[in-house]
């Protein structure tokens, strides 16, 4: 146990430095490492295989609704980024520039994307004519570059991946429509894989989009009771429209302007994982996202017949469909399982000389530690069971914390000491005016996360400036 | 028929202009756009499905043979690019250069990845310490970007997609199976999924990757005779290891060198694709690879019962997990037909009320034309066996097309008539000198392609100096 008690002092405690304890599991669980280019990251092969899985369900479920992908150059012509007047003020600050092509200058500079919606849009001005060529749904994979100041691994890094959709639509009804299934799509994604559950709600205008009519988001609170913005969707009107003319001919033959949105995810939401679920023995993932759902560890391997024992059952979980791994490695036993749940692997197999004897294995959750001794004799069916139950309970855990760190406020002095104090989502009224959310932000350092859709009329004036308030809000300090 | 004669007019005739060909189907078939950054690619959804199916396949494939995906940075700091001699004097001449981020000036200007390999370099040199750390066997998929004077659609373009695998190994032995095994790897790739055969060999030193000690190629040969380079890999050797200090201990706590690989295999091959099998109707798709593999065409869809018919078709074969659609717009048949032609969709049924009443289909083979009379029951069966059909007859006729365009030379009067008089691959003996290899470019254009693993002894004589020679040579002019 002495090797197993080694490996896990190496993470810092959740409860004493949580962002230490953040640091320490992207790093042990090998999910990333610094680059040499500061605030870039290398993403290692435990890290992109999670954003493969999120690649590959997200993907899924864009399809299923008519999304088509589509790639668009990485670079974007200062004139085209100047377009549109608030987008530009918005990124230009944090963009990187391409002066340099080869070994001549160039003759505008170029910047590197840090979102497309200005290529879409130059391309969507030539591609749309006609009310048939509408809807226009497409989406990209790819990586963008914001050239942030602080960076932090998968939460705000200077290079990101992520997918960006951008659709155009012929009534503003339908841009509407588009807006919210997509972020009706994202809360379930989190909800049914990722098992996170989220506030739906719209940004306030202090905190939308550069360019945006309005933004929506959905919101989810980690474990140190920050809240973490996990998904955009935006609604552009037509003004992206009007700033690069993309006209198409009604049914009347009429020029009308398109309407537009555009939403993304990114590798930021892999924190999210970290921090909802993860403890302080490393990483934990739920079942439907986990690269790997189970790891066989052999006990006293060296005695006869164990290690093909471990492999039969290796193989049988394998043809039943379930993402599984041996682990023949000469570590000790203790090793291994820490090791194990330091990758947040949700479930471990032991078996030895004894559960041979006796027909059986030991099934370990790695949610709640519980061991189960089940027959060997059926097992595949016994650990599918459990990995739907673990991912089960993961979704009502961290409902559960979810509706414990969410508070009300009637009066700014209770609102101040519960952001203070209690950390989590504060449910307070609002009036409407920015002058107050600068306040609070300058008194609390918390922000507006969202207009919820689910409004509740707390009191009947704004937690800040005591005028009449209709708006419910959701408050807290944020990544 | 004057609708389909019209869309079909639109494309220039092969035989007429083979690049304006080219073009044209790149922009009827909707592959790729024109950006508005020079020299940049907007790909559209049919081209991007395409990749989508590349990428799915050879991802399956490396995977099986233990590699993992990693993610790597866009950007590589100046004086790591320049840490390797031979690498930096390749690559930067092409390279693009940021030189700020957000409003400031970066201390070190960066260069977007022409290619990866000093930052996996970078990262192995702190991630390997020991034998058991070995073999390390990384890819990435992204997009890379060199700065080319001239460029063509998927061929030659600023911005390209790819994928690029970057190995390490204990012993020079194990480098170069791997090397080989992608090259095997990507030949098998090519032949049994896009039904492109390929010439294997390896690169003389003028044409080997800059930093490599051998590169490997496969060379396919497109409809005019000209070479296309389809996918490269590299032994490195120990000399990145040298450079960047990457060392091991072995089994006897001795420092040593890993040595390394990288291949890589581009969207470049979706130009290959279109020039090996298109024809003047357009693109013609292999059925594995194609996103749509049928399209249900109605005939008189206004009839009674047509409509019905076509979709209930469309969702027998879906289930049969055939890549089907249904053209259901408002347009006539010979506009639909020559639609499905110039997209290369591999085969068409058509139905209409004749066809119903005697209970049968009719289904038109895109690579033959051929039409076929089937029963409506068992059209599943049927329909998959086509298919099986087409793809083998796709290769055969591609593998003709190889055999009759690759000729012998044993003198140079013979070897630069045949190479420009009647294009295709030429086989000529060369003494292993580079100055033979400018002479014959110098004279010609012709470039030498590879020298194949399968070895013949044409004459004893280099075609150009007339010195002994031993090696065989794959001549030709490329892409």
């Amino acid at each position: 146990m002495a090797e197993q008690k080694k490996l896990v002092e190496e993470i810092t405690s959740m409860s004493e430095d949580f962002a230490q304890w953040y640091t320490d599991i992207v790093k042990k669980a090998e999910l990333i490492d610094y680059a040499s280019v500061k605030g870039c990251m290398v993403i290692k092969p435990a890290g992109y295989a999670l954003w493969e899985n999120i690649q590959k369900e997200l993907d899924r479920r864009f399809k299923e609704t008519g999304v088509e992908n589509v790639y668009m150059p990485m670079f974007i012509p200062e004139s085209l980024l100047q377009k549109e007047k608030d987008h530009v003020e918005g990124f230009a600050p944090e963009v990187a520039w391409v002066t340099h092509g080869g070994l001549e200058p160039l003759q505008e500079r170029l910047c590197v994307r840090p979102t497309s919606e200005t290529l879409f849009c130059d391309f969507y001005k030539d591609e749309i004519h006609s009310w048939r060529d509408l809807p226009k749904l497409y989406n990209q994979w790819c990586s963008v570059v914001r050239w942030e100041k602080t960076t932090r691994p998968f939460l705000r890094s200077r290079e990101f991946l992520w997918q960006e959709g951008h659709t155009a639509h012929a009534t503003a009804e339908d841009a509407q429509e588009r807006t919210i299934q997509m972020l009706n799509l994202y809360a379930a994604f989190c909800e049914e894989v990722l098992a996170i559950p989220v506030v739906k709600g719209r940004k306030t205008d202090k905190e939308k989009f550069a360019g945006a009519e309005a933004t929506y988001t959905i919101e989810a609170l980690m474990h140190d009771g920050k809240a973490l913005q996990s998904g955009t969707s935006h609604n552009f009107g037509n003004g992206f429209a009007k700033a690069f003319g993309i006209q198409y001919a009604d049914k009347e033959n009429k020029l009308q302007y398109v309407h537009q949105t555009s939403w993304g995810l990114s590798t930021r939401l892999i924190g999210g994982i970290i921090m909802v679920h993860g403890d302080d023995s490393g990483l934990k993932l739920p079942p439907r996202i986990a690269p790997v759902q189970l790891r066989v560890i052999p006990i006293q391997q060296k005695k006869e017949g164990v290690m093909e024992k471990a492999s039969e059952l290796t193989a049988v979980l394998k043809a039943a469909g379930i993402r599984v791994k041996l682990d023949d490695t000469d570590k000790s036993p203790g090793f291994k399982f820490a090791d194990q749940e330091m990758r947040g692997i949700p479930l471990r197999l032991e078996i030895g000389p004894k559960d041979m004897e006796a027909g059986r294995c030991v099934l370990v959750r790695r949610d709640t530690g519980e061991k189960i001794e089940t027959p060997l004799d059926g097992v595949e069916k016994k650990v599918s069971e459990l990995l739907e139950q673990i991912q089960n309970d993961m979704l009502e855990a961290a409902r559960k914390h979810l509706a414990e760190n969410t508070r009300v406020a009637k009066t700014y002095e209770e609102f101040c000491d519960l952001i203070n104090n209690k950390s989590g989502f504060v449910k307070a009224m609002w009036c409407g005016d920015q002058a107050c959310e600068d306040k609070i932000k300058e008194d609390t350092t918390a922000t507006s996360r969202c207009m919820p859709f689910e409004q509740e009329q707390i009191t009947d004036t704004c937690i800040c400036c005591g005028k009449p308030a209709t708006k419910m809000v959701y408050w807290g300090k944020a990544y």
